[in-house]
């Protein structure tokens, strides 16, 4: 359809639109007749409303006629996607090749090429003249039209200004050096002469700007400038994706699942799929979803730690799973989400649980150094708008065991139990204590109370009032929790009692181990949780594509 | 807690036992008490129970004395897991290395060594010697005990040869270069003189064994085994997922997902996790898990189709995502599951959506070749069991477009109508018929009819009877289908109008398209039955770790 007739719907809409208002009126909203100082007002609007589609339909075949003898007209216009006129395959820019904005630069100088990009935004000079910032991925480059007399004019020049920022276009042009650098673009030693342009994809209004959703909180308070806060990006997601920030963060979210799989697959892990659905609660039946099965109930998976032992089970040695995991935990902090991407991984040992507990570790290790050097790039735009260090590690691992953490909290004054779980407060003291002792911003924390950790854990056969369990520390905060399981149903049984559980709603789960199960550990990390914590975002919703929380299900 | 122990304990245990069941008698089942001639029956089998214990603590009190007094005494038990006794860490095999199976061979003539392995079968030659077949992973070894005056005695063998099978034990030993191959075991020239032994997971009994679950249909036939059947096996996966069969399924399995990413990260794709918990059905909303959330309703996400559209839509440019979808089919095939795992992708393009039908040729092509290649050893394990012939496919892609497959098929005698889909059993006849002509088990059927697609797929602009969509198949069975989208919101409107759905329900989908979106094209395959139909495995439940169909939801 060309922009023309686009123009005659857009009328013949309005009309209809307007006699439906009218109609509504006449039969008034109770249903009963209008009196006739009523009536005599609607014929007023009638005979406006008439007047002003008369005055449309007008500028509508003055702009037709204007456009059916412009001589540019063949150079630019709307492509519909209706299958009855012109598409992207008609557009005849013959088969050279398409560029990405990213590729151009000075040495293409003088060539035509063509582009698929996004109207960032455009400034008009006059009547004749209009610049363009076109957006393709996080890239930006500037383009340029000037109207002439051959291919060029003026109703071309304001048709491109007036299209609305964030629409796709499809431009034929030339690449030109310019005489200075463009500081305005990510490409500043190229711009492209626009000889044609045409609209893919016009864009509706846009709920806030790009610029305003790439500045750093400091710019922001230096700038004056308004913010764009989280619930709006989130309500307003596709627009928020857009900028080169979140394009950023996605790509590292992207890096750390291929790095996290490539540190295990070198290893010797096989990669599972376990259920997400499931028939009962296999681990207790606290914050579980349920399902409507058919004519059952079904429950989802709250992490896959009954299937992923499952797997050593049945000898897969070392297992790995990379998957959605679900909470029904109704809590609004600005690190609980009810769903979630796991990071899980379990395997058998031979003599120590330690060789999981370092292998862990040294998956970190290479995650964290890979993302420095390979995702560099990345890394440096998400931190121009969220500034942060990179984490500071040793390759040799640093380790504390629990009361050896104790001692370090009570050597600075802190009054803590032995056998109590560390307050939010002092995981913080003890992450600072850490720091500075071994100047590291990742850690262990080992040999965990047995009383606080889950009934699955293996208690420290030296001294079962600690256990065979582990968490990591990135700055302060813990990222990933682990331990031996107890791989014998009898004695799992006698744990499931002591922590005051009936072992019958655990059946399916200890039966597992009735069959011969070598011993095993394992642990678990909340993707979202370790990039927003290695990029220090500060709220998990960052990093998920589309977050869910007890009030939050769309988009 | 040592061997001797858990026998006062089982002894303690039946008398429990014993007890609750006489108190059961005495009270009777209506609650009435029991006539005289039924206390007097009642008083006998008390005092036969009580003898019988008695026998029993006898019994025991004899085997405590004799283990007591057995030299070999320290060299073998059972390994306890409760913190009191021994546990594997301080059996005390020092720090030498622990070796796998198939690590073993001539070359450690001579060596001693430490296994952690399965016990998978144990016979017995009279009361001083026993011959063991050990399995580690899917590799088997050869084990070797016999009684002399030093440090094995005749108990200890008794003890070995009662260990029952599935049993996983750790085993110091010495590497003996046999004077013949072992042909029993998939280690030939090493076997293990068995010197210390400990119990370190006690199976219990076993629903079927490994050798029955891992012989082929010929195997069967021929040898006149019974077969263990497909319920069975599922109902006992833990069991049946230990066959060498299955695990090199599981092995090949993982390998698609690490090709399928391989491929997709090389060509710039970004991986992506999208939600599985909606606010709405999005996708229309018929076969969708209802799941009740906080005081409202969430429903299980049909597949990542909206969202990696979305992603498209924010300017991701190209996207994948692997992970669970679900679908509340009531349907009870061989290719029909409730969960499976899907693997998805979505590209923007910039001319023609054969960009991306033909990257996603590409992409199976590296798929099957890598397989062959670097999975041979899986693939040959597992045709043992499952018969199959590898993939036939040309690196030129043979496209049919759908009315080229109408021809062929008319010519071959089938009367068939232009527009509609194609039965089963012409998908079958139009597979021979390509299989002839090209030679392949590989194709693309390309330009489906428009009316037999879902609503958002896009027309041929050159023939809107027809759309841009695509479905590939492997040996006459579709595995992937895909197509350009529709990208424009008022045009997916109106199509999904014709289709005859509200719009209104479908609000949230058609909204995504309202800030430009470039044209894009994806597609969708299931991970379980690309694997079943590659290795022809005939059901879809053999190829899913733990299947889920509307009967089945547990292990």
């Amino acid at each position: 359809m060309s922009s023309i007739e686009e123009n005659k719907n857009t009328v013949a809409e309005q009309v209809e639109k307007v006699a439906e208002k009218l109609e509504d009126v006449i039969l008034g909203e109770d249903g009963k007749p209008l009196s006739k100082k009523a009536l005599k007002k609607l014929e007023k609007e009638r005979e406006k409303e008439r007047k002003k589609q008369e005055r449309l339909a007008k500028e509508a075949a003055q702009r037709e006629a204007e456009l059916a003898n412009d001589f540019a007209k063949d150079n630019y216009g709307d492509l519909s996607v209706d299958g009855t006129g012109k598409t992207i395959k008609s557009v005849g820019f013959g088969d050279s090749e398409w560029k990405r904005v990213k590729d151009l630069n000075e040495s293409l100088d003088g060539q035509n090429v063509h582009i698929q990009v996004r109207v960032q935004t455009s400034r008009a000079t006059g009547s004749s003249m209009c610049f363009l910032v076109l957006r393709g991925g996080t890239s930006t480059v500037q383009g340029l039209v000037v109207a002439d007399d051959k291919n060029i004019s003026k109703i071309m020049v304001k048709f491109i200004k007036s299209i609305p920022s964030e629409s796709i276009v499809a431009i034929e042009g030339k690449v030109v050096k310019p005489s200075e650098p463009v500081q305005s673009c990510s490409v500043h030693d190229a711009e492209i002469h626009i000889q044609k342009i045409y609209v893919i994809s016009r864009a509706g209004p846009i709920a806030f700007s790009l610029e305003d959703a790439t500045r750093s909180n400091k710019e922001i308070e230096e700038g004056g400038f308004s913010k764009v806060n989280l619930d709006t990006r989130l309500d307003n997601r596709i627009i928020d994706l857009r900028t080169v920030t979140n394009n950023a963060i996605f790509r590292i979210q992207s890096a750390v699942c291929q790095l996290f799989r490539e540190f295990l697959l070198e290893k010797k892990f096989t990669e599972i799929h376990s259920p997400k659905l499931n028939g009962s609660a296999s681990e207790g039946g606290a914050n579980v979803f349920e399902v409507t099965y058919f004519k059952r109930k079904a429950y989802l998976a709250q992490s896959p730690q009954l299937y992923k032992q499952m797997c050593i089970a049945a000898d897969f040695g070392r297992v790995f799973e990379i998957g959605p995991v679900f909470r029904a935990e109704d809590s609004n902090t600005h690190r609980h989400m009810t769903e979630f991407v796991g990071l899980d991984l379990e395997m058998s040992f031979s003599e120590d649980y330690h060789e999981v507990m370092n292998l862990i570790y040294d998956c970190f290790i290479y995650i964290f150094k890979s993302l420095e050097t390979r995702w560099a790039h990345e890394l440096e735009v998400i931190r121009q708008q969220y500034p942060s260090e990179p984490i500071r590690f040793k390759e040799e691992r640093v380790v504390l065991k629990f009361p050896e953490a104790i001692a370090l909290l009570r050597e600075s004054g802190v009054e803590i139990p032995d056998l109590e779980d560390l307050s939010t407060e002092n995981e913080k003291l003890l992450g600072s204590l850490v720091a500075k002792k071994y100047g590291v911003d990742f850690y262990i924390l080992d040999k965990f109370p047995s009383g606080i950790r889950p009934f699955y854990t293996m208690p420290d056969p030296a001294d079962p009032k600690y256990s065979n369990s582990y968490d990591f520390f990135i700055r302060n905060e813990e990222i990933m929790s682990g331990a031996q399981r107890i791989h014998d149903a009898d004695y799992l049984t006698s744990c499931i009692k002591e922590k005051g559980i009936n072992p019958a709603e655990l059946e399916s789960y200890i039966d597992a181990f009735r069959y011969g199960c070598p011993p095993h550990a394992g642990g678990g990390v909340g993707l979202e949780r370790v990039v927003m914590l290695y990029l220090g975002l500060g709220n998990i919703r960052r990093t998920s594509l589309f977050p869910r929380d007890p009030k939050r299900l769309s988009p």
